[in-house]
């Protein structure tokens, strides 16, 4: 008999986290039973439909005692939360879906530890989309020599967006440096203004557009001698990292306990 | 100690086979040894120069004779002629590239026996940019569950072109069709007029620009809910087949007699 | 002293109806006075702050009684509807915006006949970009020879769209039809597949795009002998037909009585 | 009685002048009736046919005395020649279209003085598409409110280009300002990279793209809350600044003596 997987939701009231009570609640399979928000919280108690979640389950901030009715927690919170989490879930086996950024290689070395009993999916991104474009990209990467194509990364986002390039625009770089075995860092060209000189091969560039209210557009191009391959990616929507967030926790669900990548989900993972 | 490959380029005064005279002539490690026309053309005997070939070379139409000193022939023909060039390939050991289209499965069968003794690249696309697109698409559709992404092919070409969707647009779809085990043509979608319906799941859809003077771009959309992966082709001219034909020539020297693609040719072929 | 503009919501309890709502109450300078809705509405009564409108107010059904009260209708309904409106707003002399589709010479001979009294803006695509759009490609097909440049408009929508091409594409058509002084109904090519010989000088040709989510994207291409001209429109979400209709809704304010377009909104209108 | 156009080419032995020559024996209405080059250089005296002109024809390097038999020059050469070409177009009321680039005021001052005798086109891109472009961008800037919708320039030319952005881009943001009747110089953003900030309401930005064998794409995006409107231009090849400077010639017989831009040759100038 099949039953529902059963749901924590971390950091309910925020943005991300009332698109995934919303989402859960829709999608075949899958139960919110936890709907959490840190100590203090002036949500703590209510019902969390007014959350978007499912009627008459109250939002709780003592995570310990909720991880004991769940199977998969989802996690777009912080560091030290996630740490702490992770070590909860090892000790039950439970799926720990991890959207977390800014985790120290300390931070990494815990989650890695938990990760002996947990089964979770860690990534910096989880649209199913741009981890795929990410996989193509790298392959793309190896299979054109880097004497006849050159790479550029190009990136949109809306008017607000106060750093440049985006974390997808490197995340991308380093999919293109990886298919060609070279350091990022040693071949990015970031900017171009004025005489800048022919470009240099084997350069990774990247250019960043602002504007409006673009979630999100990455475009990575190979321009050889006559021809151009350009891989792109649009969201049209935040809730993408929500839906995949909530995909990687099913497919975690059928997997041994180790820490996974959204490569994984996708059944696209290089073999070792 | 390392010589040149030495080629023999059929069909040496037509559009392609001048462009492979002159690309053949800047391209380290190949050197052009004949340059043939067919019996009776009013080019045989004259300087290959006048077509961008090597100064001092007679365009000759005597290929059994012509192909005893060369390692590689590139033949961009037609299918009769590309059978009996195979054969006699097949009897030396040579390279034996075939850009030709429109053999039958009869034809087919020929060249594959003569595979057993030939290097033999064959494809209907030369560009390794299409068929990296290729690859590519087939690994995107074959990750992305079709419930989820819709699956649609664009291509615009110029003004002159008398038939839709495009040779390679049909290519593409195959690949698409191959990464999720359908079979095409029970699935694709070539017309939309008036009241279409919504779109059938599963559908692989093609559509048709044509204007100007553009060689040929390809795009193939995989659209889902709140994002899109666009993964596009940009032909800028139609030297790309050429130096596709020249590159799996210099590819094929090294390998043991076979049939190939430019997937092979790439590095991307599916393992068996 | 400036005072707000008062408006009134038709269909109040739609998905039109609720963005208008909502986006009304963020816009300085309006004020959300009525929320219609129809007859025997099951929201007649309730607050529309359940819809999203200001709080307190309540939904009703009687049209007549509720335009005592405002300065401006906002009208995506159906065209009975409308035509019964704009004889009740040219009564008043208010503002009335028509975004209803469908509507038969004989409703459109009603409503130019209310616009000797009520403030009438019609557009089939209230959304400003479109709008534009349309102008730009008027303009671009007016300056560039047909002997030389192909017209190809394309489209993409979401899966769940029934008819192609769609009403906006033909709306660009249109345009560029006006711009050559030609009939698009004489010149517009709307299916290629097969052996479609070439293209026809002057021809309007279209192709079609479905799927995922996206809202609606539009691209006008202008393909002469080596370069192109692409006019693209792409809309993010569906609320810029909301954001149109509260923008023409102000600028009708200091109009004279009379029918305009998003043109006349836009300042590009043609002199007549 | 009509006849054709008699052109003088100027620096017929170089790459545009080669192109020029190929495409004027090409273009009904028009007949190289002259192939200049500059003195000493050794095409002196050898046939036109040589270059793609027509058979015959000698090259000539004396340009007083060949514009005693031509109606037209067609001059992408250098400042210093263009001034002294203009002057002797003026005294013979010819035509004289101007591609030249990097003139200075001085030299424009002349260049306006030669205009009283002589029907000068001068541009610093000849091509058509481009020109258009910029008149649709200020068209669109003047339109769209620039609290509204942000404006963006993206440009992406071949691997060889060594500087940035191009020149093109610059006329686009410089069309750009205009319709918004700000200084360009004051707006425009031309790095992001690290912690930029949100976008300033206002900017114009730029990006840049290097790679392959791109001849020159640009794209101005205006994007607003929801909706983005992009105006690209896509060059196939460098032939279309030729054919733009023969449209102009032929244009300009017909008008009276002036110095005219690409605007007026497209019939797009703005009302004094």
């Amino acid at each position: 008999m099949s039953e529902d997987l059963r749901l924590a939701i971390l950091g309910a009231g925020g943005r991300m986290g009332r698109t995934l009570l919303h989402l859960a609640g829709e999608t075949p399979g899958l139960r919110v039973a936890a709907a959490l928000e840190r100590e203090g919280s002036e949500l703590a108690g209510t019902d969390a439909a007014g959350l978007g979640g499912p009627p008459g389950l109250r939002v709780e901030t003592d995570a310990g005692a909720a991880l004991e009715r769940v199977d998969a927690v989802i996690d777009f919170t912080a560091p030290a939360a996630s740490v702490a989490i992770a070590a909860l879930a090892a000790r039950r086996g439970l799926v720990h879906v991890i959207g977390t950024t800014g985790c120290t290689p300390g931070d990494d070395a815990r989650i890695v530890e938990a990760a002996a009993g947990a089964r979770i999916v860690k990534s910096g991104n989880m649209s199913l989309g741009v981890n795929l474009l990410a996989v193509l990209l790298e392959e793309a990467a190896r299979a054109l020599p880097a004497e006849l194509f050159d790479i550029e990364i190009l990136e949109m986002h809306h008017r607000h967006k106060v750093d440049a390039p985006s974390g997808t625009a490197l995340l991308l770089g380093q999919a293109a440096a990886q298919g060609r075995g070279v350091d990022l860092d040693g071949t990015s060209v970031r900017v171009r203004d004025g005489h800048t000189g022919a470009r240099p091969q084997g350069a990774i560039g990247f250019a960043t557009l602002r504007g409006g209210s673009v979630v999100g557009e990455h475009a990575a191009i190979l321009a050889g001698e006559g021809e151009r391959i350009e891989l792109t990616h649009r969201a049209e929507d935040r809730a993408i990292f929500a839906r995949g967030a909530l995909r990687a926790a099913t497919w975690a669900a059928s997997q041994p306990p180790g820490l996974y990548s959204m490569r994984d989900v996708l059944g696209l993972a290089r073999p070792a």
